[in-house]
């Protein structure tokens, strides 16, 4: 051994006896979210910053309503929604805000609310087996899944931790022996299920280590924590520190989507902050690239007028939920250079009570911020940003109404992704103006399907069919099949937001359906010509094989105008198709068009949108409308104006959409209720390039080429089109034609 | 002659020849809501309320684009919402504001602007035949409808006043040789049919004869404001005076309902505003016991957060249009002592700029007022209150939660009126709980019928089943006939809103089914039992014949749970019948019920709902959703749990609606998703009494039997019921039954 590496070895023994020492004897309680530092903090504080002394009394009213109420801890029996779920989901909210509101207080009566709970908790969890609902593979025992016990003890951590000096050490000792150390070990490894949820890389297992890390703190009890941290084995192959490496990408996107997204970053920022307080030298917030900074960020970009992108599986939730001023809060308590944070804790007007937000709550006060800034960017998917992306493309007026475009060619997203490879879906006007169907599931409502998702959440909202982008033979992406579809993603050929006159991104997928190649470009214009941002759709495939092609685009609001004949079913309704999503489509009219161009308009909110779609004798279009094979009234109605080419190897589908004029019944207004758009024609469209003219009602004419191949900033083209020799560089070309 | 016949002769003559002089020579311009006085103290005040500035600035900015803009009065040819059409119509909102903004800065270009309009319309007016759409039986000249006509007078009347000093006299005389005078003459003369409309007793004479009443007062035509105020003939029997004594009933109701209460007010408060300043010794505003204020204090009453209900054909309108605006000012200026009006401008943060809207936004800006109250209120129908009438409980917490039931048994209100007596509309925690569909009607959307009613506004939303009430054998009340149904009216049999406990009111309806007697009780409970006021709805249906009898409850949201077995149509949809509505209706789902009570919960907003139901093993349960035999996508998907009684002769709906729990997706938290009544018995029905008892989960009961006949608030009564002698005075008895 040389004197270098007996240096390191012992230098490395002293690494690890001090954390054993900072784990076992060094820290003091409160150390999970609250300090004693946070603690005077606050108490200096109050009565200075109103909206940060509301949020105290927000937690100091559920607190003392639990006080003066029975304490019950039913035994298990409910699903999502039912009532010992919302009992127990309540019992851990009061412990926190009694926990809480003891350290601000003083006040004894806090503590010993938090004590009895505790010691009741501890007197059932001994009786209980796994929880009798059956929906579950890995069922909790205080609820129906391991998930929400998971929830629980994150929850109940931070309570026990704010009354840790507050109880005896008999009632610590009766407590952690029939409570906590079992409910971590059933947590990590009850089951070899529980065990594999704790290992995997999934929002489940970000909880799952959270919890069991966090009361391994506060515990004291370094096993638990490195299990946490490391993963089972400690051998860094899983765990908390494996999950910040896999389950972003290095900009800070989310395989899940911003819906679990949203969900994760709770215990993902609130260990980290645990972490932090106990653990200072991991530097956690800096850990790759600060990844968890990044991913907060990532996250409140995902949004359009603070509503979450509804990507995969995903229900309506904004930036006014706790998981999001959790997340706010301690990313800027760990980075106060972020001050437009600010802007979204200003519109949260909430905060955590606790050392991040006193500190979010005095900046807001006392320093100036500039606003969130919401812009165009790609986001790139997988561990090591190689797995396709989201793009997203905002343009117009920088207010409500400005426009919003997603672009999703991502991997499939673990158990709650879609099969909708290079789906778009559009916000305009404040409206959801192409919208995504999102999950099928009445969040805590029992008597849906147990408050969790329904049925139709695969059979119909996973399917590619429920998505704005193409479905080839009735059939979806991958069949379906989860497992191959993990194996894949779409790729971005290019993309470039910097142009003020057009901002556009291309991508593909080539294994979504054997034999045929698909190629998306989307592109939004800005010009004087039309009074909103339009969008230029370039849908190509290509097989050698014969094949039906259905690109369906949803909307809400009320159809105005085509320019076709169709055939509506007044008298009666038949589903579309038997399987794949099909079944659940009622068709409400069927046309055709002789006419190149196809106009679709309709309404929604106080603006006009239009449809206006190339096409031939042979396309098919179609009105649909969600609700067949829904047995139990589990589906909204939601409208498609489908457009489908049958019995076709190669089909291109070229679409604007355009938002045009205004209306509003209250004041009696009606400005431009028709399309502005009068010809659109594909010039090209081959391997190398796909060119594409839009002429408006006003004569002007635009032109846009896409490559198709080859994709290089640099390289020239030269190219023979509309009679015109065009000369460009790089991967399209865009220009106002002369009139 | 005797001298005190000769002494009021002479004072007649002097009274006459004062009028005379007063219309003739003595009043300067401007003079109908401008006035002199006016001008001042707007000028005055003008940077000090801000409100009111911003109203002054909204008027400026459209007469400063105005002004830059080239005019162009275009030749008639589009209807509702299309380019002509929009275009007249912001000619005439520009010439209001230059005319206003001329008056308020002095600014020559501004009158410069009107003069030049003038002039255009003059050229074009005296060129133009009858609009070329065939859609209206009497179409206007510049608009489609004469009505639109009206409308573009009213403005450009007040544009006119504004001017009038500022025009040459050639000017003057062209403009109303070519214009003005044969526009009156065709409003009110123009054809057999114009005539009848100037001469009606509806809301189109009523702009008629406001319009012309409003240019004879500028032009100082006597003859015109004559046939304005009192019928061509100027006998009294028409005119728009007639239309006070006519139009609203003892309290202020209008016939036609709110919707177009609304927009009657416009005209009926601007016209009195004008007679006020030109004939002050009318006293317009005291006419009828002051009719107009009540009127438009009834309008406001009308409404559920600030949202007009949804009777007869209705869209959707709230108190920030402008008519509301016009109404609200004038209102308040001509009886300051209706403080509350201010709470209602306060809302709107718009003024009219004139002597009304300063006057109110000064009082706004110096005075203290109570808010608004919305309270309980019986409203008649009919000119001398005696054609039934509309009853509005509202119950529970008074803010933007708070319960409203409308409970309608007036006449029909004419051709604007729907076949739906004794229905019910309810709103509770801010939403549309048992909606009204209100009018199929696409307000100037062009391609949608015009912007006109489609025929789906007859054939569905007029129709019975259409709405909250018992259609019987699948026809329409009056067979759909509206000269007979015009012909009665439902009666109100008692109500009673004074008793904390509940609030009740019945009716009953004779006529609109041969052979049927239809009686209804609407009850709303407050009681700590239930966590918000509910519903209990006793419907008794006698004949002595034998009938189908359906009673629909529409409601919006997702169905929740029901505790019967259904089948739900996936694979194929049908409508319900054939005609009379029923074609319009698809049956989502039909099953029947064991069980004496069945239960239906949906959730909408925050809030769950549920309609428990007494029925027999022969009732059925129909789950529908309109949108069938609409082969122009003219209807909105509604979805209804419809009660259906086969082959009855009698036949008694008692059902409680009960609004319940909390539901929040965003923050994850639901409560008591399932209604609290266990049980609903029908203890005793028959021509004397019906009886009903209420239990509750929680073992609680409630007793309510309500007198079906000889309704007196001081006969007492004594029956036998439950094995209890009951004892009561007056028309109803609820009482809490001890456990």
């Amino acid at each position: 051994m040389n004197k270098n590496l007996i240096i390191k070895s012992l230098f490395s023994c002293l690494i690890f006896s001090f954390l054993f020492m900072e784990l076992s004897f060094a820290h003091s309680h409160p150390s999970l979210l609250l300090t004693k530092q946070g603690v005077n903090e606050i108490k200096s504080s109050m009565g200075k910053i109103s909206d940060f002394d509301n949020s105290v009394n927000e937690l100091k009213i559920i607190a003392d309503k639990a006080l003066k109420s029975e304490i019950v801890v039913p035994i298990p029996v409910n699903e999502g929604g039912g009532y010992t779920h919302e009992k127990h989901k309540n019992n851990y909210y009061e412990m926190n805000a009694a926990g809480t509101m003891y350290q601000i207080t003083g006040k004894k009566e806090y503590a010993e609310f938090v004590r009895k709970m505790l010691l009741k908790y501890s007197e059932l969890y001994t009786t209980l087996g796994l929880h009798p609902s059956k929906r579950s593979d890995t069922p909790g025992k205080i609820f129906w899944q391991l998930l929400n016990d998971c929830v629980w003890l994150f929850h109940t951590a931070l309570a026990y931790d704010c009354v840790y000096d507050y109880l005896n050490t008999t009632d610590k000792a009766y407590i952690e022996k029939n409570l906590f150390r079992p409910m971590a070990e059933f947590i990590s490894n009850g089951s070899q299920a529980n065990y594999a949820v704790f290992n995997k890389m999934h929002n489940h297992a970000t909880w799952a280590t959270a919890s069991v890390g966090m009361i391994g703190y506060v515990m004291g009890d370094k096993n638990l924590v490195e299990q946490a941290l490391y993963g089972s084995n400690k051998d860094k192959k899983s765990g908390f520190i494996h999950q910040l490496d896999v389950l972003f990408s290095p900009d800070g996107y989310y395989t899940e989507g911003p819906y679990y997204q949203r969900y994760a970053i709770w215990p993902f920022m609130v260990f980290a902050q645990v972490i932090q307080n106990n653990q200072p030298e991991l530097n956690i917030f800096s850990y790759r690239d600060s990844i968890l900074l990044k991913a907060t960020n990532t996250l409140i970009q995902c949004a359009y007028n603070g509503e979450f992108f509804y990507l995969n599986d995903a229900l309506k939730k904004n930036y006014k939920t706790q998981e999001i001023v959790y997340a706010v809060d301690i990313a800027y308590k760990n980075n106060p250079e972020n001050t437009f944070l600010l802007d979204i804790a200003q519109q949260q007007k909430s905060f955590i009570v606790s050392d991040a937000g006193i500190a979010t709550a005095k900046s807001l006060h006392n320093i100036k911020y500039e606003p969130f800034e919401f812009h165009s960017v790609f986001l790139r998917d997988g561990a090591n940003g190689d797995a396709g992306g989201l793009g997203i493309i905002r343009a117009g007026k920088k207010d409500k109404t400005q426009m919003c475009l997603t672009f999703k060619a991502t991997s499939h997203g673990l158990s709650h992704g879609h099969y909708d490879k290079l789906s778009i879906s559009m916000y305009d006007g404040g409206n959801f103006v192409l919208p995504d169907y999102g999950a099928v599931r009445f969040l805590n409502i029992e008597p849906k399907s147990g408050g969790n998702y329904a049925k139709e959440n695969h059979s119909w909202a996973a399917q590619t069919i429920a998505h704005n982008t193409v479905t080839v033979d009735e059939t979806s992406n991958f069949k379906g099949n989860i497992k191959i579809s993990s194996n894949h993603h779409s790729d971005i050929q290019y993309y470039d937001f910097k142009n003020n006159k057009i901002q556009i991104i291309s991508g593909c997928e080539t294994n979504a359906y054997k034999n045929v190649k698909m190629q998306r470009t989307v592109a939004v214009l800005e010009n004087k010509t039309f009074s909103y941002p339009i969008v230029v759709d370039i849908y190509r495939n290509v097989s050698d094989s014969t094949h039906t092609y259905d690109l369906p685009f949803y909307y809400r609001g009320q159809m105005v105008s085509v320019n076709f004949q169709y055939q509506k079913f007044t008298a009666q309704l038949n589903p579309l198709g038997t399987k794949n999503g099909y079944q659940h489509l009622w068709v409400d009219a069927f046309g055709k068009n002789e006419k190149p161009v196809t106009h679709f308009t309709w309404v929604d909110g106080n603006r006009f949108y239009t449809i206006s779609t190339t096409g031939n004798s042979n396309t098919e279009y179609l009105m649909t409308r969600t609700g067949a094979d829904d047995p139990n009234f589990n589906l909204r109605n939601e409208t498609a104006f489908m457009i489908r080419q049958p019995n076709v190897k190669n089909q291109t589908f070229v679409s604007i959409i355009e938002p045009h004029g205004f209306y509003d019944e209250n004041k009696e207004i009606t400005e431009n209720f028709e399309t502005s758009i009068k010809n659109v024609e594909i010039l090209t469209d081959n391997e190398e390039y796909s060119a594409v003219k839009i002429s408006t009602v006003t004569n002007n004419s635009f032109l846009l080429i896409t490559r198709n191949k080859d994709f290089n900033n640099d390289s020239e083209h030269l190219l023979d089109i509309n009679n015109q020799t065009v000369r460009f560089k790089g991967n399209y070309y865009f220009t106002e034609l002369t009139k």
